[in-house]
């Protein structure tokens, strides 16, 4: 399944139906995007009102174009889609990435259109993106078909149904200097599911960390299955919205999406080995990690500063997100005591206050110290690296570039991971550049970092769990049974079970229950009682 | 008491012993921030090695400062400082600020040498802030003893124990743009008292919002009482770590102070009216929130976006925080209509996707209409606004400031207060400049303009059922009881009550409390049963 997407990915000719070069327009921004981005195979321009687009000879219809089309992308309202797209399968299109809103999220009449264009399709053997989705990047094609500005390559690939959440993530991505090796806007998803670009982001080489967006889930059980394989690969990274009411309300006007019970969606992708997270800064945040730094074999964390509050802080930060901070022992502390000044607290967290601000280097014992410390699976710095040179004088940048360097090295060669908080950085701070360039993670939260130091340890925990754990085989189940009770249900107009109806099926698939039996008066009830024998519960039952 | 302060706040001559030319050494810093921050008294550096110190004359001693000296502050080793304290109270010193640390956070020799610095002070009638503090900032003198850069006047007064989290905040602060009144590092607080500083700080016209930053709590009473008083006027925002174990800890080895029972800190906070923040962001992020508009009556909020993703975030962070996120009454819905594509939801979220990127105007109207509506308490706009320029054509810049302007008249106007989180908020773009000096909160993260408003709305209420409040009367004590009881305690060398002690206590304070026998055998128990009657519990009472 997967390899029918690599087509859609790295086309060799993509036709615009819809292209123009009015400014703004989603057809102008797409046009342009694809061509700025250095997109190397053919492109086709649709549009029966002008002669050329960019430059580009522009056709009046995908019918028209002299040759084959590998992935076509409509911009035109939904009325004139199903003829685009029988066109288009004609022309051998694998893909038909559709970026028209006002589809099936918005009624009747636009789930007539989507199946139409379904169907039309599937019979020509192309896959459906979209509707009512911002577009596809790709970096090995250099295909930006988003509208947004240039994207650099990297280790990241995003899915999600909403669009502006992509721009988002791209927009976040540059200003944090990080690449992207797909970007996909799935909208509606009437074609292709979840489950299938996940199943191809797990299978691509350039993606490293997959960031999810998710407002409602259709087809939950492929997607379980699918992502809780690729999680034992690549970490997947989660957000999925409609945790509260008024969530689930805005996730259904946007795209038809029905946000489902969070407790099942919790569960499902706890199951799946997926990290959940509760916004777009902790998604980037997590990823950061994941993209950059080993993963830690446990939850026990070192924390240092040069300042006993921002210590602190990081204590309580670190124990909320699920960590813990043990004492080191005595010979570990013994080790770091003579980089700090007299009396200043070695047991964890670590403060070199009063001497690393001028000496940079002692960050580096420290944090040697750590690695080699078996009672130690991760770090968190914490204060103000990268300021030194403000607080103290010039000539300390030159020194904590050094330590940079030093600590990079030390995260490679002791494979443990360590997050920096420091108050710099949004600053333009070589050193902290030498960080990040590293993969170690820099913010300017002390919050976030360790939220992110609590995801990569509960996904090493998790991982190892799923390793072992095996499906539940259930055997002998009367399948009949099973279908009758369903049918009966349905037969009386009902979407639910009844609690009879519930027990019964679960009994069938040989899950122990209590004994109980349905009464239809006290005195059944009550006759009921005296053969299954007391104690008793009475409860209602009704459609 | 506060008008004591008023001298150390606005000293007419400063000494700073132990002031220095080395580059990055405390007294240096301090030095060089005390004059490039303008300040208009006189300044005697003292440093019995040097003649001049940045061009002033230096002294050998407090001693021989030829005049009166108003505000000494000292950083030099412990076992000098007694002897310096006693020469500035005979120089009519008002204020001691002592940076020094290695004091009473150390050991019993460094808690000697502070009770006597504090009885030689006291008796010479001046105050001592510290030590094992970084210094004072105060804008109406414009003193800056802090040894960090220039930091501009504004709407903010800072207190904090730790010296780092004061370099934190002022750092933060210039990099946001904002303000301070007065900063305050209390440090050890053998001296003056956080209730003193925060009764200083109540009465001071420059500062409108009071960040506090606690590790320990001492003269916890007289804090809540005048908190209590003080945010009736005006907010204070806290942190207060040791929330864990491992934070506790930390605070601890940091400024010696004990942490407390959270749960104790959390209650009192709440009766002071203090409105309690996790993290040094959320102290600044509230902070602006307050420092710039009005509060909001209700949590009932209206979200708006020109992305339905974005909009479903934002409606879940609102509803996690304590938000309400009310379908809008048809009316109001009719009113918002108008601006939107068809079929684009009014209710709220609302979203003004396809329109409001082209036409910022569009944000305005349904602003308008939404501070119009009765059923909304507070606005909360999430998305790229700012961006818009770069996402369609440069021309909407203009329109965006536009925008802008008019979204900061409504809010003042109608005295509803707007936060706004945008993907562009971390860079340099007009409009959301325009919006930052207009009061509004621009933040990168949907989940802290979230925070930011409910922590408003909590304030609001709080300070409307405070007003109300009145402290229980509590009548007919038997004092000298109670006073037994205490002394009973103390005579058996306890610092905790035993559970029968504790009972008796809060019976005679009038607590009602069921009845209970203490017995001293099976026997005695079984007895003491039949006569109170059953059912009875049995509880173990241990020393």
């Amino acid at each position: 399944m997967a390899g029918s997407l690599e087509t859609i990915f790295n086309p060799k000719s993509v036709a615009i139906v819809g292209a123009s070069e009015v400014p703004g327009k989603a057809g102008e921004r797409r046009t342009r995007s694809l061509l700025q981005g250095g997109f190397q195979g053919r492109v086709f321009p649709i549009n029966p009102k002008r002669d050329r687009i960019f430059g580009l000879p522009a056709y009046p219809s995908v019918a028209e174009v002299p040759e084959e089309v590998d992935l076509v992308m409509i911009v035109i309202p939904p009325r004139f889609i199903p003829e685009a797209v029988a066109q288009s399968v004609q022309k051998g299109a694998k893909g038909i990435v559709i970026i028209t809103a006002g589809l099936g999220e918005t009624g009747e009449e636009g789930k007539r259109i989507e199946a139409e264009i379904l169907r039309i399709a599937s019979e020509g053997g192309a896959r459906v993106i979209g509707p009512n989705c911002s577009g596809l990047f790709s970096a090995s094609a250099k295909m930006n078909l988003l509208g947004v500005p240039p994207i650099k390559p990297g280790p990241f690939s995003i899915l999600a149904q909403s669009g502006n959440i992509i721009d988002s993530l791209t927009h976040y991505g540059r200003l944090r200097g990080v690449g992207f090796s797909k970007i996909i806007s799935a909208g509606n998803a009437i074609g292709l599911q979840f489950h299938e670009y996940i199943e191809y982001l797990g299978e691509d080489p350039d993606t490293r960390v997959i960031l999810l967006y998710l407002e409602g889930i259709k087809e939950g059980g492929r997607l379980v299955e699918v992502a809780r394989q690729v999680s034992q690969r690549k970490p997947i990274v989660a957000i999925k919205v409609g945790r509260t009411k008024a969530g689930a309300r805005a996730a259904a006007s946007h795209t038809g999406a029905l946000a489902g019970d969070d407790q099942v969606v919790d569960a499902a992708l706890r199951q799946a080995g997926v990290i959940r997270v509760a916004n777009v800064d902790e998604l980037f945040d997590v990823g950061l990690c994941f993209a950059g730094m080993p993963l830690p074999k446990g939850r026990r964390v070192a924390i240092f500063s040069e300042g006993g509050g921002d210590n602190s802080i990081a204590a309580d930060n670190a124990e909320r997100a699920g960590l813990e901070v043990p004492l080191l022992p005595p010979e570990a502390q013994e080790k770091i005591e003579p980089h700090l000044l007299q009396g200043m607290p070695a047991h964890n967290p670590i403060d070199y206050g009063g001497t690393a601000e001028e000496n940079p280097e002692v960050i580096v014992r420290v944090v040697e110290a750590l690695m080699e410390e078996e009672t130690v699976d991760c770090l968190y710095m914490t204060g103000f690296f990268g300021g030194f040179k403000e607080i103290i004088a010039p000539h300390v940048a030159e020194l904590e570039e050094k330590a940079a360097r030093e600590l990079v090295r030390l995260v490679r060669e002791a494979g443990k991971p360590l997050v920096v908080h420091t108050s710099f950085a949004n600053e333009p701070i070589k050193a902290l550049e030498i960080l990040r360039e590293g993969g170690i993670f820099v913010t300017p939260s002390s919050e976030r970092a360790a939220q992110g130091l609590a995801q990569m340890v509960r996904f090493f925990l998790r991982r190892e769990e799923l390793k072992e754990a095996r499906p539940v085989e259930v055997t002998g189940v009367d399948s009949e049974r099973a279908r009758k009770i369903i049918e009966g249900v349905k037969a009386s107009g009902r979407r639910n079970l009844l609690e009879t109806e519930a027990r019964e099926l679960l009994e069938v698939y040989g899950v122990k229950m209590p004994p109980a039996v349905l009464a239809e008066s006290p005195e059944e009830a009550a006759e009921a009682a005296s053969v299954m024998g007391f104690p008793v519960v009475l409860k209602v039952v009704s459609p």
